[in-house]
């Protein structure tokens, strides 16, 4: 009877801990969420040198509760998970683990640059807000469409690259060191600043020759964002489910919609 | 007989101030506009020093014949209206007393300082501006496409908030303090800079390995600006309209294919 | 037999300067074309203080020739030109004039600034390039598109104006004159620079507020962007000509292809 | 038999150097695009002065063997080819020459100003990687829709070109040669970095009309993007097959529309 109820018990955590089906598993997933949120945002205001200084005791504080919240959460799922193993080395399983890590690390730390490192582990956090995006409907159309599209994106982005080489060399050679032009890498970089209509302004081409080259550059960056565009607008328009499977009975025709009752080439129930 | 006069005149004017479909309700609202017009360029170029000092007298005799003609409009539309306390605790009920309220105010106020402070509250005139744009139908029609696709677009803004917080980090710990990344939420500024393509130069990564990832961000901010267009192409192009008129005999569906040649809901010929 | 011969000549000629259907035709718009590039290049290149110095009688010479062509043409155009004064007063007519007249009044203008102001005239040849561009099919697709468009981008560049004297507003509130937002209309020119993804870093928020707002509006600048490209795409995706006007003796079926010999529902000879 | 056998190793070859059907073609044709990336590296990073001086050796020592295996490669397909001559003198005959020759000149060649001009053709071997791309049904879809919209891209740059030079002269005028518009070029340079919405910022307007010019510019640059966009958009919708595989058994016309009964060429029953 008692072990019946701890079997229940644990179906009943697992669907809530687990699984986003149920009201309590989302309530679950949203404080979740939340608190990463939490999380990130200390871990964002404690690099700015005044906050660090001012409420030093308050981050540290806020500090170990959410490892605490993080640890007892991690403990939790070990537990109530079928195959532990299975779970501790899955993507989502190792995130969770670095994301409690790092503050019990940092206990053992003393120089500042290794907490620095250190913290970029513990922002791992972030990728459990994106398993949650996983659940709503439009992110995965979107994801869906992206994915559709990865290859022709994989070979314009390709392409990008080839040309912002031989941008990058042509601009080294036009231009020169003496105009900021330092090197080929460094010309390629202002490159891509210039195709992808960024522009800082770090480095701009001084001589006529070099402007004009560029003007040649930003035109031509300002054509192929259409391509991009392109891929994913053709991509999303697709219809997504085929219109039914249904086939008449009587003359085969088999692109009936969705509300369609007869056949509306020979009128014949369907 | 008089009482019927003024609830005649009454009924006019309601008709006048609050609805546009009548032709004296359709210039009523062109006045309203370029008055509202007149009034937001009298406060945008009031912050121009040289205009304030010079054309002093105009401004402050142009800014009180417009709270003059604001405040006549809002007592008249609370005497016409049926239900004035629900007009008036209605959205733009508080604009239009918003709208009057600071030139009042700003009689017992003495700092500039406060001032300023007022004038951003006798800017939201300018939403009544939006409110016109409703009766336009290509207004409509685009309001209605970004609405269909608010839940992607979301969807996207979160995915991107995301993205420039890991970037930033990133960055940060790339580029350090030494080099303009002074913080990290500086350092998501950074990285939203970036990957919107508007890049100002104020920071940029000046680490070879700071210029490579911020590169990888220019290409990625490049091809993710696909995404938001292709979500609102993709609306827009769904067609609004019936394809044609045709309705059934039998049973008056009238959703037919062009190519229909029997009702798809009885199976009557068509 | 004289007389006729004037008039066929004075025919022949109104179709080589008026008309590009014939092969003379289009032969004289492609070399008034060059010239036009020609005379348009010379204004740019003498605006180089270099160039203008080293290069002043071959400027002095080009120009003069051009001019000559140019008013050479006009006065053609008058003699042949059915009703000349219509020709004269249309804007082709009035921009051939502008093209001529400021080398005549050049001379008698002393003050290199007001040689200047009469450029600006001189330039207007370039849209004599534009009425060529007409004839191209891909050229009246494209303005086709753009017309059909032209109410939702006018609603959308409305929207764009109050939103930028929104922005404007309230970052001149929040960074102040002190940071380099000196008054509203400059603030509002930053909200343009910023939203539209230019940003050339001239003025650039520097309090932590400013920044977050700035993010916001690169992000909304971002994400806005798809708006008119959806207008736009919506417009050239839809098919421009109805396939055809065809109608089967037989069944009535009125949507064959171009190319369709049979109608296609019930096999009857177009 | 000998003769046999050196013929059948020849096919062989041409397999693997000129095709990329076969597995081994393949092989090849990855293993030659890494050499050509590496090959790329080095000059870029020769480019780098730090590297330049400290791995001069490791440097000098890569590039000698790089060249090898493209002479090999190079004498390789010349005695394969049928047709050396044809091949020597075809495009990628020529690049697999220029490819080839600079590091043989440079032996010869002393300053380093003549070694930059020479690695600007080693360079040419990028395009090989061009060659490759040819091969994945991606890219062919790319071009195919870039080349499909090449006349209305053309009107468009030919459009934004008139554009920029207009623009350019109005903000030559406006702000003049002490605001940093120094000549028509540079003005137009300046209208190219905007309308595209690159904003290096190196040059920007100062005077409140430039400001104003520059904000219509802007805001027309943000809303022309959505041209180039729509026509590769509309380009990559259209439906790339025939709709289905039917072919008239009369006729052999195999273009049918999935919902057609008759063969619309001749009448037959499909």
């Amino acid at each position: 009877m008692s072990g019946m109820n701890i079997k229940k018990l644990r179906d009943r955590l697992y669907e809530i801990i687990f699984e986003a089906d149920t009201r309590t598993g989302k309530i679950f997933d949203v404080i979740l969420l939340i608190i990463i949120f939490i999380s990130v945002l200390l871990v964002v205001l404690e690099s700015v040198p005044g906050i660090r200084k001012n409420h030093h005791d308050f981050l540290v504080i806020s500090e170990w509760i959410i490892t605490g919240i993080f640890t007892a959460e991690y403990i939790l799922r070990i537990l109530i998970v079928k195959k532990p193993a299975k779970y501790i080395f899955s993507f989502y399983g190792i995130i969770d683990f670095l994301a409690v890590i790092p503050s019990y690390v940092g206990l053992m730390v003393v120089t500042y640059q290794s907490l620095i490192i250190i913290r970029i582990f513990r922002f791992l956090r972030v990728f459990r807000i994106l398993k949650l995006t996983r659940y709503t409907v439009a992110g995965r159309s979107l994801v869906r469409a992206l994915w559709a599209s990865r290859e022709k994106i994989s070979v314009f982005i390709f392409f990008v690259i080839i040309l912002v080489i031989i941008i990058g060399t042509l601009m080294y050679l036009v231009e020169g060191e003496e105009n900021g032009f330092k090197s080929i890498p460094l010309s390629i970089y202002w490159a891509i600043v210039t195709l992808t209509t960024v522009g800082y302004g770090d480095i701009s081409p001084a001589t006529p020759i070099g402007q004009l080259l560029a003007s040649f550059v930003m035109i031509i960056g300002y054509a192929i964002i259409a391509v991009p565009t392109g891929i994913v607008t053709a991509e999303m328009i697709k219809p997504s489910t085929p219109a039914n499977t249904q086939v008449c009975h009587n003359c085969l025709y088999d692109n009936h919609d969705d509300d369609a009752l007869y056949c509306k080439k020979c009128g014949t129930r369907l």
